[in-house]
């Protein structure tokens, strides 16, 4: 495969001291209720809000490293736009970030406070990939890609790492994984991780309903494009076809995929506040979401849930929550 | 002092493996935005969802070791009473908890959902010290105070003690930490451990207004009562005198008392939703306000605000949210 558990190793190296070592977090009254031990690794507690900043941190600085950057280019609904935007800034780099106009509010705004410039584009009618290759041309500007680029992978990899090493402190053994999945470079990482430390551990891709492209590959046995039929909250996951490498990766190592309604994901999103008190985005509540339908599965056992982002408004935030 | 520094040590080594050590939680966006380096102590992640449980866990062991305890008793309006239902679990006790009628509903569920026995008063009408004490004379309970207990106040200490080896990780000098409080067990415990490892940190009470007592009680050298004039959404700070024990050590180690209105602490906890990605329940929020009304004080120094607990109802986050 083109990228190796070594490959994770030497991101986590590179991002010790930048990145935050995210914690478990643990309800004792949850774990009682519902039979299952749960881990929920707490990503919004990440920089930037989201588990983003690992991946594009990598990828910027080991190209920075080889070859003189000029500026960094990426096109994101959000989450990699501010990843990329802080890890520049980090680095020293100038960043140019394509989004979509319809992007959370709040995600706009922290990608420009980071430092970063900001163009937006209309999702229905243009091409983001397109317009990010041509600026990357015309500008002499390194496209760093949301999820098909083994160096974003293994960052994002360093998540599934520190579950390793999490759980053996904590002498736990892990039955399953359950990880937000939108490309699908975090479930990559995160199954890469685990395919090699702990194989027995299965590790299942979490979408939203209507844009489960990655679960119906899976079954298919090769890339399928998923044209949405309907709408959902989980702004940071609305991928329609997954990632070229990084399903050739998941193809290999995941257990299967799971969807979730936006309704399964409001009642996570309020679940994770009451149990957690962590603010979880849509995006980043449906592996909760996806662990709490399949609960019946794991009675007595360990569980690990991604909870992969909290840039959320506050307007949705408050509304999940009533 | 009733307290030592060593007392402190002690209850952090009987919570080792029990008690969440807490992180620090950072945000580059808002430090550059006020100009001051904040640390955010993140009680609502600990067991429990406030920083309660360090002291009712210290005490009641500590009790139990030295005489066998029958059972435990707390009055509380909520996060002492899940401190000490969930402490009482662990170490194998009945817990009885006398609470306020209007109380917040989570914290009466989550009190009842670890075990304790829940009894109900008005607290407009009747003395919850009365009933305790009759309680644990008739039926030969272990009355576990909230705040005016050196046991209870060591084990709050250890949140001290934690900002001090975290602080000290990260080589920050820590100019001043502000600390929410009520009966004020926390920001002894806190200011304590602060008075003997780091003297020329400044440690600051904070409350809701009308409910400024502390404050009051420190501008008068003497514990002044101060009847209510009006409502606080700050449920768990509602107290209208300070503790005896609590006083006589704050009097002797603050540098002062911050008091902040309901509306500063909505968008603290709006804040703390936003750059934070965590719940704080209304009286968890107060120091964070505090800070952000004397920023201008703290200009490129390091701060530290404890953000003491996260059990808000959903729909008061909600409401402050918006």
């Amino acid at each position: 495969m083109e990228v190796s558990y070594r490959d994770i190793t030497s991101a986590a190296k590179r991002l010790t001291g930048l990145a935050v070592e995210t914690p478990f977090l643990e309800s004792s009254l949850l774990n009682k209720m519902i039979g299952v031990r749960v881990l929920l690794k707490a990503e919004p507690l990440q920089l930037t809000g989201s588990f983003k900043f690992r991946g594009a941190y990598n990828a910027i600085s080991v190209r920075n490293n080889s070859k003189k950057v000029k500026g960094v280019v990426a096109y994101s609904s959000g989450n990699h736009a501010q990843g990329v935007a802080a890890a520049a800034a980090i680095i020293g780099l100038p960043a140019t970030i394509i989004m979509p106009e319809d992007a959370p509010r709040l995600k706009i705004d922290n990608t420009r406070a980071y430092g970063a410039k900001i163009i937006t584009y209309n999702r229905f009618a243009e091409n983001r990939e397109e317009i990010g290759q041509t600026l990357a041309y015309k500008r002499n500007l390194t496209l760093i890609k949301p999820y098909d680029d083994p160096l974003v992978i293994a960052g994002q990899g360093t998540v599934g790492r520190e579950i390793i090493l999490q759980s053996q402190k904590l002498s736990a053994q892990v039955d399953s994984v359950y990880v937000p999945c939108g490309g699908g470079g975090l479930v990559a990482g995160v199954g890469l991780a685990l395919a090699k430390r702990s194989p027995s551990t299965k590790v299942f891709s979490v979408e939203p309903k209507n844009f489960d492209d990655t679960r119906l590959s899976l079954l298919q046995g090769e890339r399928v494009w998923n044209k949405p039929k309907g709408y959902s909250i989980c702004d940071s996951l609305l991928a329609e076809v997954p990632g070229e490498l990084t399903f050739s990766i998941n193809s290999k190592i995941l257990t299967g995929g799971v969807f979730v309604s936006d309704k399964d994901t409001r009642l996570a999103m309020k679940n994770i506040f009451q149990y957690y008190k962590l603010i979880a985005e849509p995006g980043g509540a449906v592996a909760f979401a996806a662990l709490m339908k399949n609960k019946g599965r794991h009675q007595g056992k360990t569980v690990v849930v991604v909870c992969s982002g909290g840039n959320v408004d506050a307007n949705l935030f408050a509304e999940a929550l009533s």
